[in-house]
C-alpha cells in the first residue's frame, strides 16, 4: 500500500538500523520497489533518473575514448558456456534457463545471459582476421540475469542493469593498460560523479572473474563496515580467445591469438550511494548525479509567488540546472520539507512573501541543513518586472561543488578512519568481531590462508592496491614473509 | 568471413533482387549480423549507433511531456499473462519460457516478456490509490522477445529492443487524447527525422493489439509494394485496470476504474528507414539520424592535407557536426568512396592539394552524388594560418536540411504514386497480383470480409486514416453500404 497523502513519511533512523533503514529509503523515496517476480526488482523514475546520469556520464567517458555501443543478443546457447571450463563453472549455479520457445521444447536449452563473454567473442572471431581489425572496443548497456537466492534491493537481485564493455587488442601490453584504463573510468565516476572514496587494486586469485587471469576492482566501505565492489575489470589474457579462435594475422604476417578485456558496472552502484550518503531524514545525493539538483518550494499559495517560482525554475533550466517545483496544495509545507529530504534533493529554496519582495532567497542544504541566503541577482537589474537568474544560477552552481566535495570528504574521513593497518592476527580478529572495517595486513598470497582467514573473521580479500610498495612483512595468517599488504574486510 | 581488406564489397542491384539487396546492405554495411543464436541478431555498432540516435530523439519528446523512464521485470509470472483473455490468446503462441532456475526446476514458470502489460499493472495497482496520484506517465526502453518461426534483419527477429510507454488517466477522454499524442510523437518522428511518410490512424479489430480496445498505427509503403508498421499506440480502457484493479479514489471521492494506453517503437525501424531510402549503391541516411553526417577523405597521403583534414574536423565537430576522416592508408580513394556509399553518409567531403591551397571544398550529396564547390571560410580570413570553419559548418547544416526534405519528398512521392482509390475488386485483386502498393478502398467494417480479402489477395486492411472523412458507397467486397475508405496492403 502506498502512502497516505496527508501524513509525513516515517523512516527508523540510520543509527538505530542500518539495514532496515536501507529498505526503508529506497521503498518510501521511491527510487524503487519489490515485484511480484521473486529476486527481481523494479526500479521507479527517481531512482531510474538515477542510472540515466550514470550511464550518460560513463557514457560519454567510454566514448571519448572510441568505444562504441552495440547490441547483442539476450540466450546464449548452453554450449558456448560449456567453451571455457571456469567460466561455466564460476556461472552454472545462477543460471536461468529457457527450455520451452514458440510452445516447443527446444533441442538446446538457451541460457539468459549471466554475462556475455561467450556470445560476444563467437561475432568476434567472425569479425577479426587481421591486425587492422583491431583493437575491437564494444560496450553493450544491458539486463542480467543471475539467479539469487537472497536478494537484496539494488544490491544484488536477480536481474540487473549494467553496462559491459570488450575489448580486444594486438598485444598483451595493450589489453593490460585497457584493463586500467577502464578501472580509473570506474574510480573518476565515482569519486567525481558520485562523491565515493574508493580503494581500488588487484583482486586476489580466489576473488578474480571467472575465465580471466586478473581482475581490478573499486571497493568501497560502506557505513556498517562492510566492504561493496562497485565495478570491475578483467584482464581476460589469451583464455577466451583460443577457446573462440580469435586469431588474427599481425604485423609479422603470422596468425597470433588476441588479448582480450572486460569491464562492468551495474545499478548496484546506486545501492552504494544510498549508502555512503544518506542519513536518518533519508537520501542525500551529490547534486552531479541528482535528478532534481533544487526544489523550490512556495511556502503559501498565492499568485505573485507561484509567478516567482516559475521565473526562477524556467531561468535555472536555462543554465541546466535540474529545478523543479512542489506547488501542490494538499500538501503542507512541513510535509514537503520531509519529503524532498527523504530525497536526497541537494538544495531547497523556499519562497515567501519576503523573498519575492526583496529578491533574496533562502537557500538550504540537504547535508548540512544550512541555511543561507542568496541574492536573486545584482542589485542593478530589476526583479519585479522581469526575473534575471545569472548570478543566482552561478551562485548555486558554486554551491553544487562545495556540497560535492564536502560529500566527498566526508565519505573519504569516514573510510580512512575506518581502516586499519595491523599485523596481529587477534587484533585483526578482534575488529571484525566488532566494529569491521578495512584491515590492511600482509596476505602470503597463500589462498589456504585467505580461506582460513575467511573462515574465522569472515573477511574476504578485497584488493591489493594498485599503488602498493614492496615492504618486508610476515603474513598475518601464517606468518611466511609477505611483501605486500591488501585490503581485507568483510563485504555484501 | 569478413570482406577481404583490398577487394570492393559488391552488393546486389536494389532493383534487381530487393530482398537480397536488403540483407546485402545490412551485412556489408556493418549493420547488423546474424547471431549463433536462432532468430536472434547482433546490432553492430553501426547499426546500433542509428538506434541511439532514435532513441535519443524520442526520448527528448517524451521527456518534455513529463514521460518519465523506469524498468520492470524481465520475467513475468505465467499466471498474470492469463489475466488478460485476449492478451494471453495472442501471445501465447510466441512465449519463451524459463522453466529453471539456480539448477532447480521452478514452481511456476517465468515468460520472458513479450511485452510488459501485466508485470507493469500489477504495480500500478499497488502504486495508484487517489486521482492525486494520476496521470502515470512511464516508459521503459528494454528487450522484448517474441518466438518467431521466420525471421528477418531488423523487420522480424526473436529478440528485439524497443521502447513502451505505459500511461494511466483519470478519465476516458484524457487517455484516449493520450493515445494520439503518442501516435503523433511517432508520426513526427518518422517524418522529421527519418524523412518517411506515413500514413496513419486506426487498425481495424482483427488488427489491434490483444487485450486493447483499439490500436492506432503509423504505417510505410515500401519499394516492393509491402506495407510496414512504423509503431502502434493502443487505447487500452478498462481492460486492464478492471483485471489487475487499477482503481482509485476519484474526485467525487468514488472508487473508479483508471484508462490507459500503452505504445511502441522498437528497432524494427530501422529496416523501414534502410529500405526507404536506400539505392543500388547501399544506405542512404537521412542527415537528422546518421551517425557519421559527413566523411572527409583525403586524396592522397601527405602532411599539409592531413593538417588541413583534421583542422576541419575539429571545427565542424564544434558545430556538433558528426564528421570522421578515412585517413587508412592500406585503402585506396575509391575503395573509400565506394565503402561510405555503402554506409549511406549523407556528405563526402574531397581533401587534396588544391583543396588546401584554395580553401574551396569538393562535397558530394549522397543521396544525388550532385558534387558542390563550398568555400571554407569567407575569403577575409586566412585558411592558412588557421582554419575557420563558421561558414562551412553553416553551409553544411543548410545543405543538412535540403538532403533531408528532399529525401522525404521522394518517399512522399512514391508513396502517393502507388497508392491507388479503387471501387473495383477485380482491379482490386490485379493491382495486389502485379504492382502492388496502397489500395484506398470501401469497407464495411465486416470481419469476414475483410478476412475473405486477405485470403483472395494476400492484403490486410492497414489504417483508417485519422483524418477519414465520411462518404457515402459500397464495401469492395460484399457490396454493402459502407461510409469510409480504408487502406489495404500487403504487409511485412
Amino acid at each position: 500500500m502506498s502512502e497516505s497523502q496527508f501524513e509525513k513519511k516515517e523512516i527508523v533512523k540510520k543509527s538505530a538500523d542500518f539495514d532496515r533503514w536501507y529498505t526503508d529509503v529506497i521503498l518510501k523515496a521511491e527510487l524503487a520497489d519489490y515485484s511480484p517476480v521473486k529476486g527481481c526488482m523494479v526500479i521507479r523514475p527517481y531512482g531510474f533518473a538515477i542510472w540515466e546520469n550514470i550511464q550518460k556520464e560513463f557514457d560519454r567517458m567510454i566514448k571519448v575514448a572510441g568505444v562504441e555501443n552495440a547490441y547483442f543478443p539476450l540466450f546464449i546457447p548452453y554450449s558456448f558456456l560449456k567453451k571455457e571450463k571456469e567460466h561455466v563453472a564460476g556461472f552454472s549455479p545462477q543460471l536461468a534457463v529457457v527450455t520451452i520457445g514458440g510452445g516447443e521444447k527446444l533441442a538446446e536449452p538457451l541460457v539468459v545471459r549471466p554475462t556475455s563473454e561467450t556470445i560476444m567473442y563467437a561475432m568476434y572471431a567472425k569479425w577479426i582476421n587481421s591486425w587492422r581489425d583491431l583493437p575491437i572496443l564494444i560496450n553493450q548497456w544491458n539486463n542480467i540475469v543471475r539467479w539469487e537466492r537472497r536478494t537484496y534491493l539494488f544490491l544484488r537481485t536477480t536481474e540487473f542493469l549494467w553496462q559491459e564493455g570488450h575489448t580486444v587488442h594486438e598485444t598483451k601490453k595493450e589489453a593490460m593498460e585497457f584493463t586500467l584504463k577502464a578501472l580509473h573510468w570506474y574510480k573518476d565516476l565515482y569519486e567525481k560523479f558520485m562523491a565515493m572514496f574508493p580503494i581500488f587494486g588487484l583482486k586476489s586469485q580466489s576473488e578474480k572473474f571467472a575465465g580471466g587471469l586478473s581482475t581490478y576492482a573499486v571497493e568501497f566501505l560502506m557505513p556498517d563496515g562492510l566492504a561493496l565492489q562497485g565495478a570491475t575489470s578483467h584482464f581476460l589474457g589469451q583464455n577466451f580467445s583460443k577457446v573462440f579462435n580469435i586469431s588474427f594475422q599481425n604485423r609479422q604476417g603470422k596468425i597470433d591469438f588476441a588479448w582480450q578485456t572486460s569491464w562492468g558496472l551495474s545499478t548496484r552502484s546506486i545501492g552504494g550511494l544510498i549508502m555512503a550518503h544518506g542519513d536518518d531524514q533519508g537520501l542525500v545525493l551529490p547534486p552531479n548525479i541528482a535528478p532534481i539538483q533544487v526544489i523550490i518550494i512556495p511556502i503559501k499559495e498565492n499568485s505573485a509567488i507561484a509567478k516567482f517560482c516559475a521565473e526562477i525554475a524556467d531561468g535555472l533550466k536555462k543554465q541546466h540546472i535540474r529545478v523543479k517545483i512542489d506547488d501542490r496544495s494538499e500538501k503542507t509545507v512541513g510535509w514537503k520539507f520531509n519529503e524532498w529530504e527523504l530525497k536526497g534533493v541537494p538544495i531547497r529554496i523556499e519562497v515567501g512573501d519576503k523573498e519575492v519582495e526583496s529578491g533574496q532567497l533562502t537557500v538550504v542544504r540537504r547535508d548540512t541543513h544550512k541555511k543561507s541566503s542568496f541574492p536573486l541577482s545584482n542589485p542593478s537589474t530589476s526583479v519585479h518586472s522581469e526575473v534575471h537568474c545569472e548570478l543566482l544560477g552561478a551562485s548555486l552552481s558554486h554551491l553544487f561543488a562545495e556540497i560535492q566535495k564536502d560529500l566527498y570528504e566526508k565519505h573519504k574521513k569516514f573510510v580512512t578512519d575506518n581502516t586499519y593497518e595491523t599485523d596481529d592476527y587477534a587484533e585483526f580478529k578482534k575488529i571484525m568481531k566488532t566494529k569491521r572495517g578495512f584491515l590492511y595486513a600482509f596476505w602470503c598470497g597463500d589462498a589456504s590462508c585467505e580461506a582460513k582467514i575467511k573462515e574465522e573473521t569472515k573477511a574476504s580479500t578485497r584488493a591489493l592496491p594498485l599503488a602498493a610498495k614492496e615492504e618486508r612483512g610476515s603474513c598475518i595468517y601464517c606468518g611466511k614473509p609477505s611483501n605486500y599488504r591488501w585490503y581485507f574486510a568483510q563485504a555484501y
